[in-house]
């Protein structure tokens, strides 16, 4: 039965422009509205904005937390999970997603990136980093238009997962 | 909202005995049967009996895992947290619980015993370990003498918090 | 040449009597005497005062910090590893070790004989824990009678493992 | 007497080109022979050239490995550190050093990269990434153009933080 659930997490800067957390709310709604359930790092931000886009539309929201109490918990998080492993909580975050949505972004961001292509699972990034190795463009982080766009590159993605 | 939703971590060894397996998933059917979130390191042994218990009662399941993979949750667990964090990730069980109902038990039991006892979680003892301290009883793990019991210390101990 | 280098952990509460600080330091002492290495979790009480005993006799000291801060090392402790993964770094402590001297004990020096227990990594007690389970005493701890016997007997140990 | 040892991470995949490997162990050998001692996380590629080149200078060298046993560590590392944390132990890494020299890169040494810049650890890279936000370059890592300019980048910005 587990296998049903898609886990889709989202990822992006603590603290944020209201446009950036009107992205960030608009895919939390639309994951909702897919039916999946969204993770992410359970605090402000891209973080808050997201879960609280998916609680208005009925939808399931784990935050992974770095510290030490559910208290810290933004108040759109309907499963808090306490770590107390600080920012080594983000590969948990990202290897509990299927795909990874990453929206504008912090240092912690980037560090969530390189730990999920790290592991294969997917990125796809709305007004977040851009890399490039030696010169050399990379592009691994799949660029979406919308939020509507990412969570059906997520849907796409995770559909053909083996 | 998430502080009306009540997580107990149920905690014990991968392999157990057909008695103790049938004491673990009576404990994940009353978790339910109250309405609380199982939470437990999603395993096999205690783990997979508690949460099949609390599934087959229609309750909320996550289990918190050391590897890298979702697909290593046994079958009962809604939720899988996948962490890649090894043994450290019982840290992260007994953090996520409000109180913890700990059976029967291995050294790995015991490790997150300490980490909750140490964090001021309680944890409530089904045949499990008995701990003195350079020669004297340490009562800290209450005893509990059914799993109905331990559910409804649990829930006492909860309700009584700060 | 990595292989030649022996590393003793010590383990011990973080506040301790001066009669259970002089027994961990003449640990430290009789560590580095053999010419092995001190691991221990970096901070007060019994690890201050083992990494003192150590130092003092000019022994090499690493010190496993739950922190974000190298200034939170006792000032005995040489090579400050800075983990910020908070409590959950009592596994790194104890897997970084061949041998494990457990002094007295809080519920986190028990969390650390779970998991060194639990990793296959011998635990010699000096006045610490004692465990049962079930009704039935566990020996797992090899218990020691004075800091020279826990070393002569953590040094037997890692001279036959495999 | 701790604050007087200088500890320099090195991060990079894990597998490189003779070209990169030569760069990695002149950096190493670099960072012995100014009496630093190397950090990084133990393993083969950039970790094994960088701690062959301190440790043919003489030099101490620290591994923190991903595994659960200090065989993991390439034969130049003197001191390993075995976490068990997969790559969550990359924090520890960073955070244990107090700047960091990035080589070439995986995606592994692009979360570093980002652990480090979230924590306030000066990043020095060598033939690394580069990275845009949004469009923007963000130049924080820091661009040396040899193993020797990168070190004495590193020591200049230790010797001026707090």
């Amino acid at each position: 039965m587990k296998d049903k659930i898609i886990f889709i997490g989202v990822i992006g800067g603590g603290a944020v422009s209201p446009q950036v957390a009107s992205i960030a709310e608009e895919v939390g709604r639309e994951i909702a509205r897919q039916g999946a359930v969204l993770v992410c790092g359970g605090l402000g931000g891209v973080m808050q904005a997201a879960c609280r886009g998916a609680s208005n539309e009925g939808g399931l929201t784990i935050g992974i937390l770095p510290g030490n109490s559910r208290l810290d918990a933004n108040p759109y998080v309907k499963i808090p999970i306490v770590t107390g492993f600080g920012y080594a909580r983000n590969v948990a975050v990202v290897k509990s997603a299927q795909a990874i949505i990453a929206i504008d972004g912090s240092y912690g961001t980037l560090s969530e990136i390189g730990h999920a292509l790290q592991s294969g699972i997917p990125v796809i990034g709305l007004n977040t980093w851009s890399l490039s190795i030696d010169g050399k463009a990379d592009d691994s982080i799949i660029i979406a238009d919308s939020p509507k766009d990412a969570i059906n590159k997520a849907l796409e993605l995770i559909n053909n997962q083996p």
